[in-house]
C-alpha cells in the first residue's frame, strides 16, 4: 500500500512537528520526512530518533515535490516561513500548521502566500506543550485529542480532507470552525485562565512576605497556579496574537469579579451560594474530551 | 504506656473528624473516643467504621471528663457547639477545632466560652475537603500536611503544647500563626483563587455557547478549575467568615488584572513578558509543604 503522504517537510521539529511525523510514521502514512529548523543541534537530535529521514537544506527544492508540508515554529515566525515556501510550493503540495491562535496565522498567510492561499488549511492540535524540542517528541502525543481545523473559503474540500486525514492518522479527533470562533473560543477557555493564573503568582511574588505566603499554599493553589509555569514567551505571543478577544474576555471577567466582589461586600450569602453552585454544577459536569 | 488523651470528643464526624480518631488511634494515643453531630446515620457509620466507640447522648456529662474535644462541624455551627459544652467542660479539658477560618471561630469562642477561653487553642488542618462524611475519613490525612495553630493570649504553654502535640500525633506538620495573620495568608493562597475559579467557571456557565466552550476546555482549564467544584456551602461560608481579609484580596487582584489588561491593550509585550516570567520563576520554584 501506497504511503498517504510520500514527502512530508516540517519547519520546526520540536514536541509538535516532531511528534506529527512519529505519529505518521507509526501508521506507515509517510515515506520520507524532511525537517527546517533554526537548531542545528535539534534537527540533529530528530534524525537521530528517527523523527526525520533528512535535514533540509534548500527549501526550493523540498517543497515543491512535497505532498504535505506542517509549519510547527512559534506563530510568531510563520509569516517568513510562507514567504520562503511560497514560490516553491508545488501544486499538489498542501500546507498545515500547528498553531495555538488562528486570525493571526491566516492573516500571515493571506499576505505571504498569494495565490497558493488555497493550498493553506490552518490546524490548531490541542497538545501539551510544557515540553519542548525534538527529544519531548511522542508517537501517541495526539491520540484522542483535539485538532481544530480553520479552513478557508478558498480552500477545496478535497484539500480539508486530506489534512484533516493527516492529523486523523495522528490519532486526533479532527473538528472545525472558522478562524474567529476558534480565537473566541480559546480566548475564553484557555488564554483567559492562563493569564489569570500568571496574574496571581505574579501578585503575590511581589510582596514582601510572599515565602511566608507560598509556604501555606496547598492544593487548590497548586492546580490553579499550574499554568503559570508555561513559557512566558510562548504565552505573551499568544497574548499579543490573540490580543481583541483577550481583551473582551479579561473585560467581562473583571464585570464577573465585580459580581462576586459586591455579593460579598454586601453579606449576599445566597447570591454567593448561586455563583458557586452554578459554577460547581458545570463543572462537575464537565469532562475534558 | 497511657494514651496521651484517654477520652476525645468530637463534634462533626466527617472527614476532619473521623480522620483525627484514626489517625490517634493508630497511635494508641486515645482510648475512647465520642462524636456528636447532626446525621444519626453519619454517627452510626463511624461507629462501625471504628472511628468512634460511642455516640454521645448528653452533652454535660461526655465534655466533663474529656481530655481533649475537637470541634470539626462547619464553621457556622461552632458558636452553637462552644455554647453548649461551656458550661460542662472540666478544668483539664482542652478544646481545638478544625475550622479553616480563625478570626471568626476565635470570636465565636471568646462570645460562648467566657472564663474558660484559655482552654480553647484553635486549629486549621489544611486537608482536603473534596469529599465528606465518616466514610471517607482516613488514618493517614494528615501525614505530612500541615496543622496551623492561632493561640490565643489566655491560653497556657502547656495547654497549646498539648494540643500540638495531639496533631503531630496524626502525623502533621505544626506551625504557629496569629488568628489575623492566618486570615490573611489564607485569603491570599486559597479563598481569592477558589473564588476566582468559580467566577471564571460561573462566567462561562451564563454563556448561550457553554456546550461548544466546554468541548475546547483542555488540561489548563481543567486544573484551573478543579476548585470551582468545591462544596458551595462551605465556600460561601468561608468567603463570609474571612470577608474583610478576602476583599482586599479581591480588590487587589482586581488592580493585578488591570496591570495585565493595559499592558495586553497597548501591546506591551516586554511587559507582558515581565508578568509572565516572574509568575513562571516564582511557581516553578515553589513546592507545596
Amino acid at each position: 500500500m501506497n504511503p498517504a503522504f510520500p514527502k512530508v517537510v516540517i519547519f520546526g521539529v520540536g514536541l509538535i512537528g516532531g511528534s506529527f511525523s512519529l505519529a505518521l510514521r507509526r501508521e506507515l502514512a509517510v515515506t520520507e520526512v524532511v525537517g527546517f529548523g533554526r537548531s542545528t543541534a535539534n534537527l540533529e537530535q530528530a534524525k537521530q530518533l528517527g523523527i526525520l529521514d533528512r535535514i533540509g537544506s534548500n527549501v526550493a527544492s523540498e517543497v515543491g515535490d512535497a505532498d504535505l508540508v506542517l509549519i510547527a515554529t512559534p506563530v510568531a515566525q510563520m509569516a517568513e516561513i510562507f514567504a520562503r515556501i511560497a514560490p516553491h510550493l508545488g501544486p499538489n503540495t498542501l500546507v498545515t500548521d500547528g498553531g495555538s491562535t488562528k486570525g493571526d496565522v491566516v492573516a500571515a498567510a493571506r499576505a505571504n502566500l498569494g495565490g497558493k492561499i488555497a493550498q493553506f488549511i490552518p490546524a490548531h492540535p490541542i497538545a501539551g506543550t510544557e515540553k519542548s524540542g525534538a527529544a519531548a517528541a511522542l508517537a501517541v502525543l495526539y491520540e484522542g485529542r483535539r485538532v481544530v481545523l480553520t479552513p478557508l473559503p478558498e480552500n477545496s474540500k478535497e484539500s480539508v480532507a486530506r489534512v484533516r486525514h493527516a492529523w486523523e492518522e495522528c490519532g486526533a479527533n479532527v473538528s472545525e470552525l472558522t478562524a474567529q470562533q476558534h480565537d473566541e473560543v480559546f480566548a475564553a477557555v484557555s488564554h483567559l485562565p492562563h493569564l489569570l493564573s500568571f496574574a496571581l503568582v505574579h501578585d503575590l511574588a511581589q510582596r514582601d512576605n510572599r515565602d511566608q505566603l507560598l509556604s501555606f499554599a496547598a492544593s487548590g493553589f497548586r492546580d490553579f497556579t499550574r499554568i503559570a509555569a508555561s513559557s512566558p514567551e510562548m504565552w505573551r505571543d499568544i497574548s499579543l496574537a490573540n490580543r481583541e478577544a483577550l481583551l473582551k474576555e479579561v473585560k467581562r471577567y473583571a464585570d464577573e469579579l465585580y459580581v462576586v466582589y459586591h455579593a460579598l461586600e454586601n453579606n449576599d450569602a445566597a447570591k454567593l451560594e448561586e455563583i458557586f453552585s452554578l459554577a460547581r454544577e458545570v463543572r462537575s459536569a464537565w469532562t475534558p474530551q
